[in-house]
């Protein structure tokens, strides 16, 4: 289905619940707001249904929208949902009536009946954007939740999947009237007390290696029990070694419990092949991003890790 | 000037000097890159005078423009320099010959023959990006350079300065060809070893007070020693204390020799107003963002400082 054709089937159903994937991002809950908001402009009856997974910094996006006990929907949408391995569990109920899906997910398994996908779309939120063009006015809080959709699924236009389109859309979005800086700031400003700490922990003990293009950072049960953090303070903390200057293998080792290691190794394309070296220790994952379970203390891993990925470069032929 | 008028108006000189303000930022350089680019395409000859304070993380864009020995131009343009006071050394000898200045302060002092402002626009790259519009083509080159400063002055469409129109801009800059992502990862995803040991620091001895709404912060010389960090490595590190969640005063102390600490204050608008508290400690500022370089240890000057705050809260009725 293309947008307009998207459009038209939300303009001839009604009663509708909207579902949104597990670990639910700005993307998926942007989509399910924006959407949810836009279908009761229409004069359409619509709730999003609760995703136990949501954290706080998402939910607010939510209120008023949820679907209240014993619900019955006549029209079923599911938002930025590429996969039915992606469905929280209480919308398992839902696998097999999805009327329409609605993703930008090139991986999308057309589990729904009808659905409008747009694979060259940085986020869900874009595509979305196009539709509800078609249902009527953009309201500032369809603007609001969009724009989160859109800025948050290219980490605020800074990722490769960033297009002109998602800057276009981003320029419309802003001027529905809503006021951007607070959300830009809550979503790519914040950070948390407890999750500066840690940060600064893996700082203090991250080993160089390489000449510097192969850096170490260390995330051990004692560090996460001192300051006292929970699962959200070390969210993607992979990502943190990944911004070093000039490092193009960075090693993230996670103590996950007395003698178990969680390694996530991100490589530069063309360098280290991160799933090779993720396979010899058990895991798997992409050439740039692979991830392993290991048994083990944090200095046996880390031996470990260094041996596999020396084996690697040697089969490679860059000893 | 109208852009339309300002390229007209360089359409019809030529031997042109470009000329970008001290502390040179993406805006200035970027701004200076891409319109000695499109003044070459037009056919012109045209150089950049060469900025001593130019640091290897902008200098790249200047390659192969930069004036030689001896150059005499007949025109000379300013790019995002608001006052005689941003000349650079180099350029002072021009202080009463400016052709032309593109900017987009409201502070512009109309120092030039002619003005070009839009002080509507976040970037002065915005405005110049209209300017070589007119001009002809926009290579890739061209291309990046204004999206460099264009991005970096807007913090990559994070800031409250960006504007619908700052995300059109950026789309159609990256219509020209080039890759964004290398950019956007060198200017907004990278830090140096030094900086992250630093931040590190920084965040291992924050104190947070009032339930969190007060965060101190304190860099002394002996962590610069320890870390081996340059200026560089400490640029703008006055804005890490305020990415803390809940933070709305944001306190950095920063020993400048010993005996001497320099107090930078971050506020939130309508809480604390950050220039009265630094007028006590004899410095100044704006109402969200003030400093002061005061006498004593560190020690001390934290306590002047706290004293300071509780005075103003106190004067206004929020203590």
């Amino acid at each position: 289905m293309t947008p307009k054709e998207a459009a038209e089937f939300l303009n001839t159903h009604d009663r509708y619940l909207i579902l949104t994937h597990v670990r639910p991002d700005g993307d998926t809950i942007g989509c399910a707001a924006g959407l949810c908001r836009a279908l009761r402009l229409a004069g359409k009856q619509a709730y999003v249904l609760e995703n136990p997974e949501a954290t706080s910094l998402f939910t607010p996006y939510l209120e008023g929208l949820l679907a209240p006990q014993g619900y019955e929907p006549e029209t079923v949408v599911a938002v930025d949902m590429a996969a039915r391995g992606l469905f929280p569990d209480n919308a398992k109920q839902y696998l097999e009536w999805v009327d329409l899906a609605i993703d930008h997910h090139p991986s999308q398994e057309f589990y729904a009946k009808h659905t409008c996908l747009d694979a060259t779309r940085a986020a869900c939120g874009e595509l979305m954007y196009e539709i509800v063009q078609h249902l009527g006015a953009i309201t500032p809080e369809m603007g609001e939740a969009l724009y989160v959709a859109v800025s948050t699924d290219c980490g605020c236009f800074v990722y490769s999947n960033t297009t002109p389109a998602t800057h276009r859309v981003a320029a419309a979005l802003m001027e529905t009237g809503f006021d951007p800086y607070p959300v830009n700031r809550r979503h790519f400003r914040t950070k948390s007390f407890r999750r500066l700490k840690i940060e600064g922990m893996l700082a203090a003990g991250m080993e160089l290696r390489d000449g510097g293009e192969t850096a170490l950072v260390f995330l051990t049960l004692d560090m996460i029990a001192q300051v006292g953090a929970e699962e959200r303070d070390v969210e993607d903390i992979s990502s943190f070694v990944g911004q070093v200057a000039g490092v193009k293998n960075g090693v993230t080792l996670r103590e996950l419990s007395p003698g178990v290691c969680k390694l996530s190794l991100r490589t530069e394309p063309g360098d280290l092949n991160a799933s090779a070296v993720c396979a010899i220790l058990g895991g798997g994952g992409h050439a740039a991003a692979a991830g392993a379970t290991v048994e083990g203390t944090m200095a046996q891993v880390r031996e470990a890790v260094l041996e596999a990925i020396e084996k690697v470069r040697q089969e490679t032929g860059r000893a």
